[in-house]
């Protein structure tokens, strides 16, 4: 039997896990990303973590046919370098070469976002070649699969749909310019619409509620019937339904899928979203795709890594 | 020696050329378009347009190696079907296999504005692998060239960059909705943006011209030195550089090319986009893509058409 490796670097922990060539994770771990003690530390810890990872499984290094690693930044993937990931302190790292000469397996490195679409893509039933997703967190997250094969675009500076102009001249982006999706459909934002509300109509049920209401705690209001709550969160589910649109007018992809934080809300918010996007884009003769939310768990990033070496 | 046909239908008229396999053109040739006979009348003539350039070049049907066709609308490239294209009342035509039963040359079909897009991306000397094509007309046209292939989208719906959102809740859009690209960077747009100013300003050199200033007068204006058509033409010109700042933060395409009638004023707004866009693009690390004027010649889309065959 032959089996993947997948690694999942993050600003706080690296994962890592053993999975089958059906997917099926057969052993994982978690250790600290050690940022601080530089690159090399990194690779280290990363080649530590696969032999525990090989110890754990009770298999043979060479029964791994390559190790594939998510890595935040930008990466050239054809190369196995990261060009720069700012969290990371990453900048013109080598890392598949870093890696495959300490562990000596077969390795690729790929944006995280991608991976974790990947991973999403793979462990789903479709039948569709092409799939955006996008992540509502902290920022807007962008993930891309075009025909079977992760998108990253000529120079690896392409898939910023969360800084592609939603509002021209609008609100603030943490990027520096103004109007971008991310300013309008990430939860920071979502954070300045509430505050702007509550500024506004200081005699509110929002604006007196008795601890700070984030956005959690506004889709909880919102589904239980709060109709402030609900006029806010609807005209953030219209900002990520018009990205939406935008992405399909733009790719044409068969599947979207919707992750992060929001997509427990799922009862709630997809209904809105579908509908939104069903009589608001462009080519209604093509069919609408499947629009979805994301399994999110921790594992779909390390299945999509495992699996990158496949769909680069 | 072989050589491949090449075939652009628009709604006035067929455009068709005989190319060698280095994108030499050796024969064209344009008749009418007869849209009101419907498509089996249409078919006939282009299989006798083709017959007339074989005659005309001199050479043996069997030294053509394929025909390919570039039609308006949505297309299915793989079953050589026009979904739809209204202006040629086109609607679900298998007009790749209508062609070739009548001419007995394997046909395939594609997207007028991705063949003109191919044919710029042929029959130019680039390392890039990717390229975008904007043609500022009356409407706001997209090619898209990605890993060497024509980009259509999963259901033939994609690539539609100008019904992708620029402003929000912006302007009407002739497409029903609001705020796309369309509706700021295309010349109907222009023409509303010279409208409204000179309504605004009854006293202004603009306003009082001798005839009614349309996108061409205004552009030779502001060459000119018009203070007036100046601020007009630089928004204007801002319109369409954020739009190219959103395709290179999308699909950061190695080339991206510039046509339409606007491409003859390239002196004064190539550096304007240029500077504009280099400014405010996301990802600055990245090579900031070579972005240039479309050749706009008529033989742009017979060689993207006659090349389709390896670029789908």
């Amino acid at each position: 039997m032959k089996y993947l490796v997948g690694i999942d670097i993050g600003g706080m922990t690296i994962k890592g896990g053993i999975v089958t060539t059906d997917n099926q994770i057969v052993a994982k771990s978690v250790i600290d990303t050690r940022t601080a003690l530089g690159e090399d530390v990194i690779c280290q810890d990363i080649c530590d973590l696969i032999h525990g990872l090989i110890d754990m499984a009770g298999i043979e290094k060479n029964d791994i046919l390559s190790v594939g690693v998510g890595s935040p930044g930008a990466i050239d993937t054809n190369k196995g370098l990261v060009l720069i990931a700012v969290n990371l302190k990453f900048n013109n790292v080598y890392l598949a070469q870093k890696i495959e000469d300490l562990v000596g397996i077969k390795t690729v490195v790929g944006n995280d976002a991608n991976c974790a679409a990947l991973g999403e893509y793979i462990l789903r039933d479709t039948t569709a070649k092409s799939m955006a997703m996008i992540t509502i967190g902290t920022g807007f997250g962008f993930g891309l699969v075009l025909d079977n094969k992760v998108y990253c675009g000529e120079t690896y500076g392409g898939g910023e749909m969360g800084h592609s102009t939603l509002v021209f001249e609008g609100e603030e982006c943490s990027c520096g310019e103004k109007g971008c999706v991310e300013a309008y459909a990430s939860f920071t934002a979502l954070h300045n619409q509430i505050d702007r509300f509550i500024a506004q109509n200081p005699q509110s049920f929002l604006a007196n509620y008795p601890k700070k209401v984030e956005g959690k705690e506004l889709f909880e209001l919102a589904i239980s019937g709060n109709k402030e709550a609900q006029i806010l969160v609807d005209r953030f589910l219209v900002y990520i339904g018009q990205t939406v649109v935008n992405i399909i007018n733009i790719f044409d992809t068969g599947l979207i899928i919707i992750g992060g934080g929001i997509s427990k809300s799922s009862d709630y918010f997809l209904p809105k979203i579908i509908e939104y996007v069903d009589k608001t884009r462009f080519c209604k003769i093509s069919k609408l795709p499947e629009i979805s939310v994301a399994t999110n768990g921790n594992d779909v990033a390390i299945v999509g890594a495992a699996n990158l070496i496949n769909h680069i």
